[in-house]
């Protein structure tokens, strides 16, 4: 066998192994944000920071902070490709041509650039802030998180031998199988990739994706990142996130501004998108009281996405809603999104999409065997009901460790909004440990939303 | 990324994807035996015929036999290499240096051929038998036997998408990983690969290998295979086979001839070698006969291999004759080659390596823990146990199919030396279903030998 020298002598020369390779490898609604945000506020500022919820874990003592820069300063100097551009203009997103106006696509290919950072070391954990006008730090969030997973998980495989590198895939593999397998032939299953931000790696989250697609064919709708999309011919998933609600309800100058903040946003949304695009995040301070104030033409939007709340709770919720409202839910859309994996995922499936309400426990649904059984299965659904499949999807190493430790376990990491134009933001959410932003502004949030329907239990991964 | 374009082409062009190699890939007693057939037995003729004891796998419907052709005649056209050749010569065996002689060596460099070969299909099943010289034929048996098991595996592989393949392996590979934690750190724990009759494929047998001693250390005393401890620095493994007396028995002229034939193989073989390669294989003809009735030389021998008894019997009546005829089993080797796997490995070892004979249950050693935990084990061995693991080291992928039907399971393919100078061989053993030969040969060896000590059980793969 010949080999390929200049390859090798190539190998050689390497000065980084490239994290982020592509400004498209980042999830899709954070180009629609982007849009979103360079129409509407374009001379907002806005600063995020990235947080480690799972605070035993000391990410300064596991990643080193020159390879952390060198990672960022990489992506800072990514343009978009051509071909990519290209591709954002003339691809169908929900089934929808132009969504990305010409204006802005050109702002984006000669005029985006990514804020500066700041790297610091705070008890333990990376401190890592981006300062600067709105449009330039919020597609940080991503990129950053896809960075400090994956340095921590180079960190994590540097110890393993040759043999127990391919003895952690080989286990990681093997797990992937045994999920998709249980996924596989459910009758109505709709699944979309939604962990970029928590992946072990891109090459993993592509594998991943790859055999979704492969395994569950249509079953798996897509992928939330955007650059996976582009490279092999999926839908990209995504709508918006907490941070525009955030960034309304912060610029607010009263109580009462406060109070209709989650609903203005929803009007300045609706003026550039609409269909699949519509979909509610309640949560931001609570869905109860968003639910129950909102104004009759919030009830058109197309769905909701799930976030903090229990997902069987906060479904059943919107439906009564959607009910008292003269809505026919079967119209409308649910996505799931929070902390799911296989047995949430069936169960949440048994109850939404389709099951009549008989008593019958969803969990028992634990095989695509089980949904074919069933007998009760009704064929007109009660909601379109969709998971968003996260970290247990693209980063699912427990006890894959052939050293047995847990360096591979996903952590919780954010990279949230936390001022803007300098004023504080914070978010409640339905749940108490979710909540984020400066103590006496998440009081004065309460006091001006109420906390009706939140609970305080401990975030999962 | 630039691609190996000449690489490609080269690839394009492929005629064949030869199964084996390297006339060394062979079972390393194939060459000790070969050269003790060059130097007593250089006119002998021999024919060997391949058999599928696993007589529900159509092995015809599933093998193409040109492709089993192309197979056999490359490994017919294959020489030693130079380098191959001076390995042979200056390597160490067993720690003697000068195992096989210049004159051996020299011919089977220059003069060494393989023989002829006639495929045919019978019952669904491959006829494939060898006819020639005796030192023409023997060395098929494993080429044939790994071509074989590797046509099976490639046709199993074949409807397989890339993502299925890559499942298959890391289920394999997750496997072979929990057997090695179970095994590693064992005390005294003694085992070589004897798996390359069986093998799933080459490169799966050099995994293996390569894993077995990255995990287990010095438990892991090499492999039978000649060209993987040529390639990894391995103690080659093995001694003799069934085909030497069964050969020297076929010759025998009379009942009584034919009765001392098994001890006549032993003063031959010892003209030979001499220390770790005096190992008794003593169930040709049934090993109760063969024990009682060993001249009193026999007892000076090495050690036993057992095959087709139960082993913890086996190893018990070679502990009770040893201590009848007044040697010290502690310094004599034992063994087991036969259908085990991890639990009986481990319960061999716990039964024969050490323990105290006080009742304890062997098959309650599971993990190293259960070994550590021991209080009665004791330093000095009762003898010096080791395991040859083959099929289920090699060909383990009992459930790891993705489409899930038994395409992978290993079958129970030999090739046996069937006859010597014209007249037929045959073979008793301890067990019936392993006896070989023409019925009214099996009736006379029974009648010369008895059946004192064999039983009748399926035979595993």
């Amino acid at each position: 066998m010949i080999i390929n020298i200049a390859r090798r002598a190539h190998d050689h020369n390497w000065e980084l192994d490239p994290i982020v390779r592509s400004l498209l490898d980042t999830d899709f609604y954070k180009l629609l944000m982007l849009q979103f945000i360079w129409k509407h506020f374009p001379r907002t500022r806005a600063t995020f920071a990235v947080q480690n919820r799972s605070v035993q874990v000391r990410l300064a003592d596991i990643i080193d902070l020159h390879g952390l820069c060198d990672q960022l300063e990489h992506a800072r100097q990514l343009r978009f490709h051509k071909s990519e551009m290209i591709w954002l203009a003339g691809n169908t997103f929900f089934g929808k041509r132009g969504m990305f106006e010409p204006a802005f696509l050109e702002w984006l290919e000669k005029d985006f650039r990514l804020s500066d950072y700041e790297v610091a070391v705070e008890n333990g954990q990376v401190s890592l802030r981006f300062e600067g006008l709105w449009t330039e730090t919020t597609m940080w969030e991503i990129y950053a998180l896809a960075i400090i997973d994956e340095l921590k998980t180079r960190a994590a495989l540097k110890p393993l031998s040759e043999f127990e590198l391919d003895v952690l895939y080989a286990r990681a593999k093997t797990r992937l199988w045994e999920k998709m397998v249980r996924l596989r032939g459910v009758p109505g299953l709709s699944l979309s990739d939604f962990g970029t931000r928590r992946r072990h790696s891109f090459l993993w989250q592509e594998y991943v994706v790859l055999a979704m697609r492969d395994v569950l064919g249509e079953s798996f709708t897509g992928s939330s990142n955007t650059y996976l999309a582009y490279k092999h011919d999926l839908e990209a998933m995504g709508t918006n996130a907490h941070e525009l609600p955030m960034a309304v309800a912060a610029l607010a100058n009263t109580d009462e501004e406060l109070k209709r903040a989650q609903y203005r946003l929803l009007e300045l949304w609706q003026q550039t998108y609409a269909g699949e695009l519509l979909i509610l995040l309640p949560d931001t301070f609570g869905t109860t009281q968003f639910l129950r104030n909102a104004p009759e033409w919030v009830a058109d939007w197309t769905g909701q996405r799930i976030d903090s709340k229990d997902p069987f709770v906060a479904g059943d919720e919107y439906i009564a809603w959607l009910e008292q409202r003269g809505r026919d839910p079967r119209r409308k859309r649910l996505i799931a999104s929070d902390a799911l994996d296989v047995d949430k995922i069936l169960a949440l499936h048994a109850h939404f999409a389709g099951r009549i309400l008989d008593g019958t426990d969803p969990w028992d649904f634990r095989t695509a065997a089980d949904f074919k059984d069933a007998q009760r299965w009704t064929p007109e659904r009660r909601i379109r009901f969709s998971s968003g499949w996260g970290t247990f999807l693209t980063n699912d190493f427990r006890n894959c460790n052939p050293h047995g430790d847990k360096s591979f376990d996903p952590i919780s990491l954010v990279c949230k909004l936390v001022e803007v134009d300098g004023r504080p933001a914070a978010k409640l959410s339905d749940n108490y440990a979710k909540s984020m932003g400066p103590a006496e502004e998440v009081e004065r949030y309460r006091r001006v939303f109420g906390t009706e329907g939140q609970i305080n239990v401990p975030v999962e991964a």
